[in-house]
Formats: structure tokens, C-alpha cells, sequence
């Protein structure tokens, strides 16, 4: 029951057989640039979804909430704008959002409740419906097999590139495909944020068993990222499962769907740290030697958003103090005298006394872009957690200072 | 037993009778600007503190919470250097801590357990005990009721300005006074963090009233900023109670006492933020409408500590979407459709839709240095909280990016 070779393909979202996906430009974004995107299965399939912990939650969150309840976990269509939040927008923004859903099962012939709806964009600004639905009509006509890389293009905000991934899945059961595409880039932290996630995959999965696995999937990835310790009021990632590639999974199988899922989430969360407001470089935060697994991850997080550990990568400095200062005010048990902090393998702090004439090695490994560091909390403990993060720099703050006015 | 009239007057830290204090150079800092201070009071006296709560707990910490408990809460002199933290610094850090303390004793004749002691600066790097020997007998050469201003700066690292403060308090119990510095000017977090604050006073207060007092005060000062959500290894609070002025405080006087702290540690926590790292706003934040004041405390610090908040009032954007979504994620109960938020006095969220017509009045309001926001959480509830914070600039950025390298 476990996969024995995973490899690339090519077609994004749509690569799994059963799919077809697109993205056009409505006008609501007014660079012009695709603000509307489509992902149709060809007949309602089972369908998952983990939708953001704010209290705050916009009305494509509630709308899509709902509608997985009324169709008992199944969806037929994905309707997806960028541009406008359509969060914080009263009543107006649930008839909106209910409308973009409802327009979308009318051009597909499909039952409303079989339509879910994400937006992405400026919190507090209603959604201009009949740009909306001239974009509904546009991309209704351009879903092909090869429309996953304008499905990309059509959720991106201030993302800095695309984020999508095509997986075939060889496996003891069969072989089948996973696709996806994802969006940043602000807003991000653990327990999802203005992060969307779109996966498909052409496995046969009951609705019951694909939240199951696709809940355990994101934990370790969209929701093991980090941005600025925001969460927005709008994340949401969901799965479709067209079985169409003949494999069907059972529950015996939830290992082997979680990482097939895995497979394909991980390389679309890592994509959005990259593309992280302002980013220069990835930031794998690891922390081990924790008294459980979520003290560390915890501390991972602590590290992973602190504006000190991140500005100090951001120039180069080896400030092992730094990671020593967040690990000890993380919450986490934690003790000074065994704890151990690495930059890459360069062991900076150890038995509660530096390792200052390592610090050029260390100073010379941060000038890559790709950054690992490693807190041991000194427990004795087997806990032990990774983070991924992007560091902090000045145009992280022009970004936002920015944004609207 | 209330505080009938405050009034500002000179001699900082020194102004309470019985005290003096000096503020000298002695080559810690490569800069040559003051870097080790001396508080010097006339005979051991009554003496509190409030430590970091991080785990990583520097060596002065440990040296004087040990003195504190040996002594039954007395001090005759608070020595304190800058430009080296002494923290992670292992078994020759404790050595290096108790020697500083050891020799103030002997500098000035008093019995060692009577020496607190506090550092602040770079993490990691050892105290030139060479140096701080010859500030020590520097500062005592230079012991004044004159003092305080050179006692401010001898505390200060990145801090842009130094902090004092003191007030002759008139009461119904007599009048005393209030002295008092601190510094900032990163790593500055609720929970106490790389700050430290030096409080006297010349009314007579036991040990244990002193510790109550001073505890209350800081919960509603200096633990009520961030600068950027860090909390250090080094962070104190002392206070020392002369009783010079011959007014002598009881148990059922502690409401008088801790407006009388609170007086002085007011105006250095609001100094503190001022002259937080790369700032440019003091930004108030207040949170009403909670189930709890701990529930408003945990959104206003939220809220605070939020980067996208904070760069955009840098940029004068009222951006109220950030505050709505800060205070949907920050775990205190929350109702979005009674949620009001105000820019200033300008409302521009409330019964869940935005009133974004009001968004110029309020972007001219951020272009104010002093800036208030409120969230009412709108759950009907009567908990409320107040938390000062600054803007995230670039200048936060470079600054920290460039710290030791």
C-alpha cells in the first residue's frame, strides 16, 4: 500500500484525468492580469476542503462551507477570483458570493450546491458581479486539459510567480495522478492564511476518507509555513477526487492517499514561502529535542516568525542568539545549559557556551538562498518539528505599506 | 490615601532622596559612549523586581534574583552595563556576573547580597572584566545626586534617545518622590523583554508591599509595549524604596503606591516604544467589547505585534481589513457582525460592512506621529485593554539585518 515512485508530469490542476481547468481576465484586477479561474470536474466527485481559523471568516468561506455540507462532499466546480477578498462586505458579500456560485453552476448545467467558491484580494471591497460573471462565461468556454498554468496565473494577488505541481503516482495499488495550484503571498502563518490550495487528483476516494487525508496532508505543509504570522480571512485549500484513472483507495489506503497528497502540497506550500512578500531566501526551521512534537513545532513557529531571527538571515548574520532568545520565551520546555542551535551544519551554540570562531563558516553559508537552522531544545526529548519560512526585508515593508493607497 | 498632585521634577533616577547615581565610560561599547551605570542608595533598603520570563535566562538574571532572595529583598546599589548582554555566556558568564557584583560591593563597602545587577547588549559575547572593574570604580568616583542623565545613558544600546523620568508625588499620606530610567530598544514584547527599567523612590515600603506594587504597575507599563513581539534573555525591572522622605507606606495604601509606580513607569515604557527600533509612530492600541480584559489584553497584543498592521500605519494606509483580520485570528472571542473598528475617531467598520468613505479622513489622521486604533470584539462583553506599539518601518529592517555583522 505505499507509492514506489512518484514523478512529474505536465498540466498542472488538470493533469489528473476527469479535470479541465481555466483562467481569464474579467477586469477585476485593473492591471488586466487573470483575476478569475475555473476548475471542472466532468461529474460531481468527492470533495474535501480545511478552511481558515480566523473568527473573521469572508463570504466565500462561508458560502463554500456550506455547500460541502448540502452536497455531502461532493463538488463539480472550483470558482476562483483574485482581485477582491469579498471579506468583511456584509450581506452584500454573501449574495455574492452565493451569486458567483450560483452563475457558475448555471453555465455548467450543474446543481448549485456542487459549486465552490474562493476569493483572494483587498479585504472590505465588494465584488463587481458583473465583472464577475462575464468572467464566469469566459472561462466556461476556455476549460481545456491544458488550462492548469492559466488556473495558476488566475489566483495570484502579489505573488511573485505561479505556484503549480502535476504528480503521477506509481503505487502497489495502481497508478493515478495528483495536480495543484496554490496562491500566496502575505497574510501567511500556520493554521492556514491568504493562501488558497486547489488539488485534484484522479483516484477514486470516498468524501469521507479524502478530508480525512487531505486535513493530515496540509497539517505538515500549508499549515507548517509562515510568512509574517498572519492568518487571513479567506484561506482555504480543497480536493477533488475524479477517479478516473481507475484506482480506488479505501481506508486501508489513507497512508498511501496522505502522501500522494503530501507529495503534492508540499512543493505548492514551499512555493508560496519562496514567493513570500519580499523574500530572498527559504527558511527550513528545525527544531528536535522537544518534549513532544507540538513544543516543537511551537518553537519552530515562534522562530519562524520572528522579525529578529528573520532580519538576521535577511543580512547575513549568524545571530545563533537570536534562535537561543525565541526558543526560550517560545512556551516550550526548554533548557539553556543542554540546548544546541545550528546555522546549516555549522554548530553555533552547544552545552551553554558559543561557538563564536565558527561564525565566518556560519556568515558564509547564510549568503546562499536556501537557509536551514536547528534549535535542539535540550529536553532529552524526541519532539521535533520543521517550518518553513522566508526571511524579512525592507521590501516586505514597502509591499505593505503600500498595498492600498 | 490617594495621590492629590503629581509633579514633574529634575534628577531622574537620583531625585528621591537618598539616592545617587553616575553613568561612565569604560570601553565595553567600541563607541566610547557611556556604557556601565551605578544606583547607590544611602543604606540597604527595600527592594523588588520583576525578571524576563524567557527561559534563556541571562547570567545577571540568575545573580540577582539569587541576591534578592539571600538579602530578603534589600538592595543598597544597582550596577548595570551595556554593550554586552552576558547572556549564553555558560559557567564563566555566572562567574562574570557575580564578580561585577562583588566588586561593587567592595567598591563601596556593602555586603555582597545587597548588589543587584543587570546587562543588556549583544548576546553570546563575554564582559571584559578588565573593563568593567575600572567602571566601577569610575561610576563610585562620580556617585551624585546630580547624576540620573548620565545613569540613562550608561543603560542605552540601539535606543535613540534616553528614558527618565521623575515626579514629586503629593498625597494624602505625605509627599515623595518617583525616579526612574530604562531603555529599549528591540527585542521588546509583553512578558518583559531587552528592557530594562530602574525604578526609586524615597517613601518607606517593606519588601513584600514594594514587590506587590511593583509587579501591578509593570503588568499596566512595561508590559503593556512591543516593539516587535520579542522578549529577551536579559529583561528587569528594579525598584528601591528609601523611605529618605520620611513618608512611609502601608499595606492598605498599595492602590497609592502603584499609581505612584505606575506614574513613573508610564512615561518609560511610552519612551521605550518611541524609541523602538526604526520607529516613527506611537501607535495606542486599544481593544473594548471582550469577554475578558485577558481576551483583550491577547487581541490589543496581537494587533501590536502584527507586521501588516504595523506597516501599514508606516505607510499611512487605514487599512482596517488588517485590524478586523488580527482580531479574528487571535484566539479572543469574536463577532464579526457587531465588530466596530476606528482609525482615530473615524469609524470605518462596523455591523460588519466598512464605511470606507470615511478612508481619506482617516489616512490624513495617520499622517499624525501619535496614532490611535480600537476594535470593539463585539461580543457584548466589558473587557477592555490598552497596549502601545510602533510602526514597522525598512529602517526596523536594515537595523536589525545589520546588528553585528
Amino acid at each position: 500500500m505505499s507509492i514506489t515512485e512518484t514523478r512529474p508530469v505536465d498540466g498542472g490542476i488538470a493533469a489528473p484525468r476527469g479535470f479541465r481547468a481555466a483562467g481569464v481576465a474579467c477586469g477585476i484586477k485593473a492591471s488586466g492580469a487573470r483575476d478569475l479561474t475555473l476548475v471542472v470536474a466532468e461529474h460531481p466527485v468527492s470533495a474535501a476542503a480545511v478552511f481558515t481559523t480566523n473568527l473573521a471568516q469572508a463570504a466565500p468561506i462561508l458560502v463554500s462551507r456550506d455547500r460541502l455540507a448540502a452536497s455531502g462532499g461532493h463538488a463539480a466546480a472550483i470558482v476562483v477570483n483574485s482581485g477582491c477578498a469579498n471579506a468583511c462586505t456584509g450581506a452584500d458579500g454573501m449574495a455574492h458570493a452565493n451569486a458567483m456560485a450560483d452563475l457558475t453552476a448555471a453555465a455548467l448545467g450543474v446543481d448549485p450546491s456542487v459549486v465552490l467558491v474562493a476569493s483572494t484580494g483587498v479585504i472590505g471591497v465588494k465584488l463587481e458581479m458583473g465583472k464577475v460573471a462575464r468572467g464566469i462565461d469566459l472561462a466556461k468556454d476556455a476549460l481545456s486539459t491544458s488550462g492548469g498554468a492559466d488556473a495558476a496565473l488566475g489566483i495570484m494577488t502579489t505573488d511573485p510567480f505561479p505556484k503549480e505541481v502535476a504528480l503521477e503516482i506509481v503505487s502497489s495499488k495502481g497508478t493515478f495522478r495528483v495536480g495543484g495550484i496554490a496562491k500566496g503571498s502575505g497574510m501567511i502563518e500556520p493554521m492556514m492564511a491568504t493562501m488558497l490550495g486547489f488539488i485534484t487528483t484522479d483516484a477514486g476516494v470516498a468524501p469521507g476518507l479524502l478530508q480525512r487525508a487531505l486535513r493530515a496532508a496540509v497539517e505538515d505543509t500549508f499549515n507548517s509555513i509562515t510568512v509574517d504570522g498572519e492568518c487571513s480571512t479567506n484561506d482555504c485549500v480543497f480536493a477533488l477526487a475524479s477517479g478516473a484513472s481507475g484506482v480506488s483507495l479505501e481506508a486501508t489506503d489513507l497512508r498511501l492517499l496522505v502522501d500522494a497528497l503530501r507529495a503534492a502540497c508540499e512543493p505548492l506550500a514551499i512555493g508560496i514561502v519562496r514567493g513570500g512578500e519580499g523574500a530572498t531566501k527559504l527558511i527550513t526551521v528545525n527544531v528536535g529535542g522537544a518534549r513532544s512534537d507540538s513544543d516543537a513545532k511551537r518553537t519552530a513557529r515562534a522562530i519562524a516568525n520572528s522579525p529578529l531571527v528573520k532580519t538576521a538571515i535577511h543580512g547575513g548574520d549568524p545571530n545563533w542568539g537570536r534562535l537561543v532568545a525565541v526558543a526560550g520565551r517560545s512556551g516550550a520546555a526548554f533548557s539553556l545549559d543542554r540546548a544546541v542551535v545550528k546555522i546549516g551544519d555549522v554548530e553555533l551554540f552547544s552545552e551553554g557556551t558559543p561557538h563564536d570562531e565558527r561564525a565566518p563558516e556560519a556568515a558564509d553559508y547564510l549568503t546562499g538562498r536556501e537557509i536551514e537552522v536547528f534549535v535542539d531544545l535540550g529536553t532529552g526529548g524526541q519532539g521535533q518539528a520543521r517550518i518553513w519560512t522566508c526571511d524579512l526585508s525592507a521590501e516586505y515593508v514597502r509591499i505593505n505599506a503600500e498595498y492600498r493607497t
